[in-house]
């Protein structure tokens, strides 16, 4: 499967600074791209699931998978490197920020035999999808995953959606930091435990919190 | 499976107090455990699932299922239902406000042969629960993903966890109602939409609005 990973190296994840400076998010950032390509490795390496990762970038990043440079708006970036005949490979667009994705979630997005797979993500969001049509293409303004529905309802192509929390959780904000140190099994909950954060539960809810010491 | 379903009818989803008045947040939250009951049914009646559903509610309610009245704190209530011995059979824990819950999220919950079954709850909740020995015990109370780990791990019994967006999503704040709106397939987004709300996408955010016309 080529599997497309968009990632924006410069000035990542605005909606973290109440929590991470700007170089703190960067590293942050740049950690959960890792966690996504490492991911997609072990499903080559180990499950026999062959993989061909492509990270589409803002700007130049030495990481562990081929890099194309395309500093253009996601939706233009992503629709250049969908099928574009009949009989093309599938392609996956899976994003950098999916700090909770394992094998078996991404596993469980490539399993359906639909012309377009969706992993919705909170908030109306498209986390992750795969195409498999040339008259499929995307549309990450808004409310992406009602407008990938209809874009592919008007095209008579069948979808599937995959119920996934792991793929639903996308890293936007210091709330989502609490799922990725309770669930998430990479180096980005290492590394924000590193950065001293931890889960803090106060009158029944849960928020994070940041030692500095 | 037994299945215990927790509802509070007495001053429900005060977090939609921005939203929905107070009348309106007891019908909303009467719809959801409809829905609820209604994919149990569901999968009792047509997918071949045993079920035996059991309302615990700290006030009488009308509905489509067994009540029990029991107005103590949810934890201890709740723990007066599972197994008590090798042998009983198992007990399965799903809270009311799981408006996108379908019977194939239950099918993926009921199905796992571990001792626990943990359906992670964003925030770290726990939102659907399947208890197979009698060691275990619920505390609901703050970070209950990481306690129900906790408790089982100290008892030495098996856990798996279940990875479903719809199980991970209970509704609890005006932004969870864009999930509802998005996703769900019963009575509670068909009553919000009624209830004059809407998706609506505004410079790449998502959020909903409320028409009173």
């Amino acid at each position: 499967m080529r599997v497309v990973v968009p990632f924006a190296p410069e000035r990542p994840k605005t909606r973290l600074a109440p929590v991470l400076d700007e170089a703190g998010r960067v590293a942050f950032a740049r950690t959960m791209l890792d966690d996504v390509l490492s991911v997609l490795s072990t499903l080559d390496r180990e499950r026999g699931v062959p993989v061909d990762p492509l990270v589409l970038s803002t700007a130049s990043v030495d990481c562990g998978a081929p890099v194309t440079v395309d500093d253009r708006q996601l939706t233009e970036a992503v629709n250049d490197y969908l099928p574009t005949s009949d009989g093309d490979d599938p392609v996956a667009v899976v994003m950098a920020d999916l700090a909770l994705v394992t094998p078996a979630a991404l596993e469980g997005l490539f399993e359906p035999d639909a012309d377009v797979v969706i992993a919705p993500g909170r908030g109306g969001g498209t986390n992750a999808l795969v195409v498999r049509d040339p008259d499929f293409r995307v549309d990450y303004h808004g409310a992406s995953v009602r407008d990938h529905r209809d874009i592919a309802r008007e095209a008579g192509l069948s979808v599937a959606h995959v119920d996934s929390f792991r793929l639903a959780t996308d890293v936007d904000e210091p709330a989502d930091l609490v799922e990725v140190l309770l669930h998430g099994t990479g180096e980005a909950a290492t590394w924000l435990r590193e950065a001293g954060f931890s889960v803090v539960a106060t009158d029944g809810r849960v928020d994070v919190e940041r030692n500095s010491g």
